[in-house]
């Protein structure tokens, strides 16, 4: 026979919290609580499996069921001594949802099952207090009879109304027993009225109606909603807890109150919470009241006057330390507890982990581990990865004012306010003039990152998570919102408009990239401060890691970011993103405008110079790691100008017609860049290119090494190759360089060749291209736009339904798609693994900073992940978590 | 101890015909004729074994070489009774070389070895003609000296015409023997002078100095380029044959000729050939004398007066007719033979099989089968499927002038001439007034299609084989040259330029999508001609085949072009292509341009009853065989109107202003068109579209059905699926379709649903979505695409390189990447299987059509293969011959 009542109480329970699936979080951790000895109201849970049933039976019930809940019922009634129905010691029973995860406020609720016309005499005995025994009484009838009923509230409301006025009564608190009873009257009459049936007065139907109501509840549009918002399937339905009532507003020896076991706004170890003397656990929350706090050493500091429970009931407060301690260390976490005193005996009524800031959690699971609670990698494993981007970028302080006039797509973490610009060039003036710019564009290119980086933040109206300007600001750690589509940019006219609202040029605008909203004015922000916990935590998940963690990086100041925040190299050195000062710009444009090979080695020579600089300054700052480039990989046409201005500019200073220009454009022209003539393509068809980049590599790896007396160890990547000969091809190319370089500079720079695995056709065929290279690096971005056929740039019309519609969990350009990709990916090591035992593997495609990602990234085996400097803290957490096995949020499970 | 040496001669051989990886054709051939007791001139070969040697060995030799060629040499003196440097009865040999692959005149050749100072004075009295002698030796030193010691040839020309001079002579034939004699002396000085040594006198010497030289001509320019535009490895080598000099020019009852034993260009079975009297091989080939024929009755057919063989040598004739007929059945197939007849000796020099034309292919394939020579198998077997396109489009007349003035790729075949237009309206205009046209585009767009219904032919700028132009016009089965980057256009001006040539609209062009050539003016034509032969063999080859062969089709013209090329259903209708008539475009314009839902249905429903007549005519005329429908695809920007008039007329049908087309247009744009907003994605944001697609297909059927009494078989493919739910979806919105029109209509259709395979995603979770499919029809066009990375529409500026630089042996686009794409399709196939055996798996791409792929199809096991109607024929024999394990040609071995 099913089992489908779990009871607890007395100091026994038949479930645990470990059984959270089948009775629910709050069902768990009573019956948890219950075997802890601890003081919980008796009752018992209705499992999950019954909600399940109930829906697949077209709410029915399993035949087992009613004599289970008589069974449990009954076990009730002996613990407490009372009777379900009786007329002289009734037994009064709460109704509760409780799922898997928590719902908070979403489902219903039902109180005092039971009540009745003869049961509210007892009441009136026990409690000694008629006022409150028929208040209870026309609370419950509101309650139910809006919940299980379906008599909608403002029947009840309109009857107190009407019933105040004719009595010339103000406030609820002017009523008296009787006229609560007159009320109770009116409500049955209203009920019978509306509902075309009495108020239940048999306890059993009331407690059937409520059970039915809770599991309805499972799939009202509130808690539909909340589903879809948290990732939380249909499929797990909730559990429904009956209960005892205990009641908190029988005098001033009862109290309620709800307390977190350390502070969880700041983690402090203290326990830290609000109570109400004589008051039910809703005048908590309502703030009809204000909460007096639980100990002397919070109320002094809030220079509060009122009592705390420290002071006013000192023996339930030891009590109710003892146990907040207890279940501290018993859950070792902190709790977040609900409790009520019922003329001065201590009942707790839940326990759960509590929510808490990225900052508590970070100084809790340091100082738990600390005190031996917990061990390091407990701690390390406590932290959500993602939650570091609090604590690493501005945010806008919680509690400023905001004029919120649209919202995108939080692109890149943290706040930024600043003057409305629509150009880079503008950006870099403002910059120049010691004033903050947002750079506002329908869509970033490579020719916008001047601007970038002279702005505070960037805005983009389209483009998805992982668009150009999403992917380029999360790398120089700079806030950016993209896909705003409800705003319109009209930059002849220097105008943004969101619906009514028009801002224009030099306006000020507030972006914040955490929670992709835009807003009109500055707005306070709250800097960013990295606490000793942070470097704590570091350290010891360093040593739980086993993947390395490098940056994405180009620039000297973006390497240096890397290093401060732990990368243990670069692994994707865009060499493309060194083209753009105004000198390297002309000579790239004039290499693409060049008639004849001679003309592009004329071009290449200029810029020669340039890249072997940069790179000799990344390997000095990456002195003693490795440092992966990759050669030239975007389609040409990205470094043509596009505007007539720019063409007219860049024609005069090429000395050829703007005609030439714009024909050559239009032959670069494409239909589909991103399959187009670019990687090592452009490399195969002009190894020129390629040479100059592989001579500046060993050139500026030469510098390095005289300048710091270490050699540096590049590892020169080839983007997009899909078959084998180009990868031959191209390391020809590179290693005849290398030689040339040996035999001029009398410098052997020892280096390695490898590729981006980024198309499926490179991971099937990983066994043969590993013959010739000698690492991997997947590059994932460009493997799920083509595993899955979706351009990352033009996704947002689709997959935002995808989403919303449940076809997609989760965008799989921010996560991997483990099956999909995934699978290219496992291929692709086993394949080169198995051709090259010793081959080094990476990724360096967007998923690298993400921990869900990260997790998939340990299974496969990599070697390392390389991300945006920003995220490596976030990178090393995930990897370590990774690393024993911990499952980090919202991964596939 | 290694063999590097085979004899051949008196009636045996070592070697045979089945060695000719090792032996090269030629020698393998002497071998067979030798075995078969024909007379061939004894002689050996040195196998391609040394010439790998040769090369990877500082062009030198094996040690066993030597020896064994000494033996060999040994071997034909005793045949002959003459010896090697002999004065008295000298043995003379040939050098040839010889490959596997037939390599007409690209190597060397080196006759006469053997001729010296002494020996020349025993050809004297041997040939009893002393100028013979002289002028033999003089050539075999000017032959020699150019191919052996790399005297240029101007030097002998020189002295020669200076000799004349001198002595007032006017023709070679005018020399004497005398004259000859000096001309030798003249001719060593020389070669002493610019060689630096004496012309070699020494036998040996002479034939090993050949030997190197024909070996060494593997790697000559005109050798390399050879193989590069035929495939061939360099590995393979050349073997070299040492032979038996035999002499045509000895008198009256010596001569030289070749014959086929079949009409090469008709078939017939008839000897035909040419030979003449007392002449050399190359006597035949140069063209001084006019050849004589050798039958009686090809002689009396051309109208000659000279005597034929039959006539002139009648015991010989007799004598090579009985060999040219066991050659034949011996290799049961048309041999090209090569012969010489020495003082009344037949000499058999050279077999091989004949190349022919389609036409005579297919003839004399047939004819053989019913002479039992070969069996019907064999015959199919002997058809390369893709020189059927010659016989069924109308060609170039091979014969006509024709002024070439760029060349571009051969798109699709067949030859036709016509008024250059630069629009599909001009087109039509011409069209309606009986004038013909070839539509120039930079590209074509799915607008552009009636213009290509119109036009004669189509001729673009830019795009690759399977460009849009490129697809559809085969489809059409119209010529297309396409990508001809040599032309351009100025449309406004209405002129066409290839360098210095300029065309203007109405001028008139011819091009022949079968070369790729473009021509200025009107070309006569060849129209196709299906002789009964064709039928009988496609009628075999239907015996033989597994694969079903369907074809890609949505007009009514195309399907019964289909039907009548043998297709089995239609395998792809592209529902998109109905959409262009004048009432449609407006209507699908219409819902592009709605603001919401409503406004798209109302426009959805304008189009139904076009798609529902659609398709019952299509239902009808397949009738008995399935017709897969495709939903939507493109996307919506594709149906949008471009220039600024269209735009103009298009806004003022709709009734809203250009600017609002221009935004929602730009709103449309999309970077990367191929992996964007399109294939079920629209269906998924938009589900009245698949709705409307739906109802035309359930309610066209009903009307097909109620026509014709047999009930059509939908199957409904849902395209660029990637991930299972996108199939469930729009899998319940076709099927909740179905259940509303068999309850209006009272009509049940049977029908299955299915999805494209054509994203690597959905071939690696083929199991998944094999749970819902019924079907998977492969889209290895865009498999292609994803797989690789890429942009069929852009691979023009790259692929071409790629191929000429030796990176990729053929267009993935146009075969099959068996390695990448290939693996791909074997997964989804296992995959796919596994989850539902009788899942149907077809494949609908381009590559439906091409021989090589659809070898590969076979083996990967699919049930059918669909491809443009005018490809049907060729889809059928191919598919014949890989249900029988041959090889088609070009395929991976």
């Amino acid at each position: 026979m099913t089992k489908w009542v779990y009871t607890f109480g007395d100091g026994t329970a038949e479930g645990s919290s470990q059984m959270h699936a089948l009775l629910g979080g709050k069902g768990a951790n009573l019956a948890e609580m219950a075997n802890l000895g601890l003081p919980v109201p008796p009752g018992f849970t209705i499992t999950t499996d019954v909600c399940a049933y109930f829906y697949a039976n077209a709410k029915t019930y399993p035949a087992e069921l009613k004599p289970q809940i008589d069974a449990a019922l009954k076990q009730i009634e002996t613990i407490t001594g009372r009777t379900f129905g009786d007329a002289q010691r009734p037994l009064l029973v709460s109704v509760r949802s409780g799922s898997r995860a928590s719902m908070p406020g979403m489902m219903d609720t039902v109180l005092n099952i039971g009540l009745n016309d003869a049961t509210v005499e007892a009441l009136v005995k026990d409690a000694g207090d008629a006022r409150f025994a028929y208040d209870s009484y026309r609370r419950f009838i509101q309650m139910y009879s809006s919940v299980v009923l379906g008599v909608a509230h403002h029947h009840f409301e309109e009857a107190i109304e009407i019933f105040k006025e004719d009595n010339s009564l103000n406030l609820d608190t002017d009523l008296s027993a009787a006229d609560w009873q007159k009320i109770i009257s009116i409500f049955k009459t209203k009920i019978a009225e509306v509902h075309g049936s009495p108020f239940p007065q048999e306890p059993q139907a009331q407690l059937w109606g409520a059970i039915a109501a809770v599991f309805g509840s499972w799939h009202n549009p509130r808690a539909k909603i909340f589903r879809q918002l948290h990732n939380i399937p249909e499929s797990w339905g909730t559990a429904v807890n009956v209960q005892a009532m205990v009641f908190g507003n029988m005098g001033d020896t009862s109290a309620t109150g709800v307390a977190f076991t350390r502070n969880p706004s700041t983690g402090a170890k203290e326990l830290y919470g609000e109570f109400l003397i004589n008051a039910q656990g809703e005048d908590v929350v309502a703030g009809v009241r204000t909460p007096q706090n639980i100990t002397e050493a919070a109320r002094i500091a809030a220079g509060s006057v009122q009592p705390s429970m420290e002071t006013a009931l000192p023996d339930v407060f030891d009590q109710f330390v003892a146990v907040a301690d207890q279940l501290e260390r018993h859950y070792r976490d902190i709790q977040d507890v609900e409790f009520t005193v019922e003329r001065g005996k201590l009942w707790m009524l839940q326990t759960r982990g509590a929510k808490r800031t990225a900052k508590a959690a970070l100084r809790a699971a340091v100082e738990m581990a600390q005190e031996g609670l917990i061990s390091q990698q407990e701690a390390v494993l406590r932290i959500e990865p993602g939650s570091l981007d609090q604590l690493l970028h501005p945010n806008v302080a919680p509690e400023s004012e905001r004029d919120v006039i649209a919202t995108g797509l939080p692109a890149s973490p943290g706040a930024a306010s600043g003057e409305i610009v629509f150009n880079a060039e503008e950006a870099e003036q403002l910059r120049s003039a010691g004033r903050k710019a947002i750079l506002v564009r329908v869509e970033t290119s490579p020719e916008d990152i001047h601007g970038m980086h002279a702005a505070q933040g960037i805005l983009t109206t389209r483009g998805g998570m992982t668009s150009h300007a999403a992917v380029v600001a999360r790398g120089m750690g700079k806030p950016c919102v993209s896909g705003v589509g409800a705003l319109r940019i009209d930059s002849e006219r220097g105008i943004l408009s969101a619906g009514p609202v028009t801002l224009k040029r030099g306006d000020i605008v507030t972006i914040d990239g955490t929670s992709g909203k835009v807003m009109r004015g500055a707005i306070e922000m709250r800097q960013p401060e990295v606490s000793g916990e942070f470097g704590t935590i570091m350290q010891w998940a360093d040593k739980l890691r086993r993947l390395r963690v490098r940056a994405n990086a180009e620039t000297p100041a973006d390497a240096e970011a890397a290093r401060r925040f732990g990368a243990e190299g670069i692994g994707l050195c865009r060499t493309e993103h060194m083209f753009f000062g105004a000198a390297r710009i002309a000579a790239v444009r004039e290499m693409i405008l060049a008639e004849d090979e001679k003309g592009r080695r004329a071009a290449l020579a200029k810029l020669l110079p340039f890249q072997r600089s940069d790179f000799a300054q990344l390997f000095e700052i990456m002195s003693g790691f490795p440092v992966t480039i990759r050669l030239l990989d975007p389609p040409l046409h990205e470094f043509l100008p596009h505007t007539p201005e720019e063409i007219a500019e860049v024609a005069k200073a090429a000395g050829v017609t703007p005609e030439h220009i714009r024909h050559r454009a239009e032959e670069l022209q494409e239909f589909n860049p991103m399959l187009g003539f670019r990687g090592c393509r452009l490399a195969i068809a002009f190894p020129e290119i390629a040479e100059m980049q592989a001579r500046a590599i060993f050139e500026g790896a030469v510098d390095a090494k005289r300048k710091t007396g270490q050699a540096p160890a590049p590892e020169i990547m080839v983007p997009l190759v899909a078959i084998k000969p180009e990868l031959d091809v191209v390391k020809a190319i590179i290693d005849k360089v290398a030689e040339a370089v040996a035999a001029e500079t009398g410098e052997m720079i020892a280096y390695t060749v490898g590729t981006m695995i980024e198309l499926p056709r490179a991971a099937l065929k990983a066994g043969e291209i590993a013959e010739t290279a000698e690492f991997f690096s997947f590059g994932t971005n460009d493997l799920t736009q083509t595993a899955l056929g979706i351009s990352r740039d033009d996704a947002g019309t689709f997959l935002g339904i995808y989403i919303s519609k449940g076809l997609l969990a989760r965008d799989p350009f921010a996560t991997i798609d483990q099956q999909g990709v995934g699978e290219l990916v496992e291929i692709a090591v086993e394949r080169g693994r198995k051709a090259r035992p010793d081959i080094k593997l990476g990724i360096c495609g967007e998923h690298g900073g993400d921990p869900a990602s990260i997790g998939f990234f340990e299974r496969a085996g990599l070697d390392y992940v390389s991300c945006s400097p920003f995220r490596v803290p976030i990178a090393r957490l995930a990897a370590a978590q990774a690393a024993v096995g911990g499952l980090a949020p919202g991964e596939d499970s």
